[in-house]
């Protein structure tokens, strides 16, 4: 029984009524090389990472959740990963995350009928959501989960939340959910750093079958 | 009445047995930089742009089709589109498309019962299509499409196929699907670049509600 919530499949199944405004990626710089790594306000919130359009997408799952019977019909939603693509290279390279990862998800609602689009759903323009992950290692534990709201910085979510821990027992690398995203997968596997836990969930459902 | 396929949806109703093993990204150079846009072999074939996981993510759909009817409920997939960074930097500050504009439509199963994700859907690793629309004046008509399989290469899709007069005659931006990319259309608004016809589409639509 999985009793721990995940912030990355639970916040679909929540509404986020003041979340609509986070700013966009600009044109300019590509961002690709600017971005160093999260920033700080003095009070410890992380600052808004306003390229992460421009960063390496990882993966778009729809209305997922750990909850079989979560989310009603009519809130559908999409949520997109990105990644800084330091980080991204650096995946690549290992099959892990280097210190200052920054992994950034995305939720717009899933829309029906639009334009020519009969069937299916294609994303809505305005956002739903935004949550950022940073693995940084002057932080109590390593990494931080931080939700967006309009502002432009946002406070850690504290560590007595289960994101954290569901993370840390689920995730397949390094408390990410690389199990979801399609390219990192493999090179994980290659690599050899997919997590224990991750391996023996693996095994036993494989077993189950 | 809409009569013509749409190449960038209607491949999400058709099989792909042969095209799941295109090149993913590799590890290096980000591709953002080096990118100088589509390259052909000397018979006039579309080289495969290898990084096209580096580049900028504009949206994702899942089971898109233009008509209501399409897609046998056990065959769902995800639809992730990228373009080339300069295009999309080009596209933000101008709402227009530049001169070897590349976008890739790349399609994967969609995923149930993964991991600890008990309710929606996520990406499959293995590719179920991969086609690239490629802006490029040196071409017949200004757009090309091209459909690959296995290989690395692939002939561009003959300017009959409806393909194309699909994309011209609803393409939101110069034969592009801009009303399905979020960050793109807001964008296109502001700096007035929609097509006529998408915008007698779109007053269309609202006069019939």
């Amino acid at each position: 029984m999985l009793r721990s919530s995940i912030l990355f499949l639970l916040v679909l199944t929540l509404p986020h009524p003041g979340a609509t405004k986070a700013p966009h990626a600009s044109a300019g710089d590509s961002g690709r090389s600017t971005y160093d790594g999260p920033g700080y306000t003095t009070d410890g919130q992380l600052k808004f990472p306003e390229k992460y359009r421009e960063w390496v997408f990882l993966s778009s799952g729809m209305d997922m959740s750990y909850n079989p019977a979560a989310n009603a019909a009519n809130h559908s939603t999409f949520d997109n990963v990105f990644v800084n693509p330091a980080a991204y290279q650096a995946f690549m390279e290992t099959g892990k995350w280097p210190d200052r990862t920054t992994l950034v998800l995305e939720i717009r609602g899933a829309e029906s009928n639009q334009s020519i689009n009969k069937r299916g759903r294609t994303q809505s323009p305005e956002l739903a959501g935004l949550e950022v992950h940073v693995k940084d290692k002057s932080l109590a534990g390593g990494w931080g989960f931080f939700e967006f709201d309009k502002g432009v910085s946002a406070k850690r979510i504290e560590q007595s939340a289960s994101c954290y821990r569901c993370h840390g027992q689920h995730g397949a690398v390094d408390t990410t959910f690389v199990q979801f995203y399609p390219t990192l997968l493999g090179v994980a596997k290659t690599k050899g750093t997919l997590s224990a836990a991750y391996l023996k969930e693996t095994s036993t459902t494989e077993t189950d079958k």
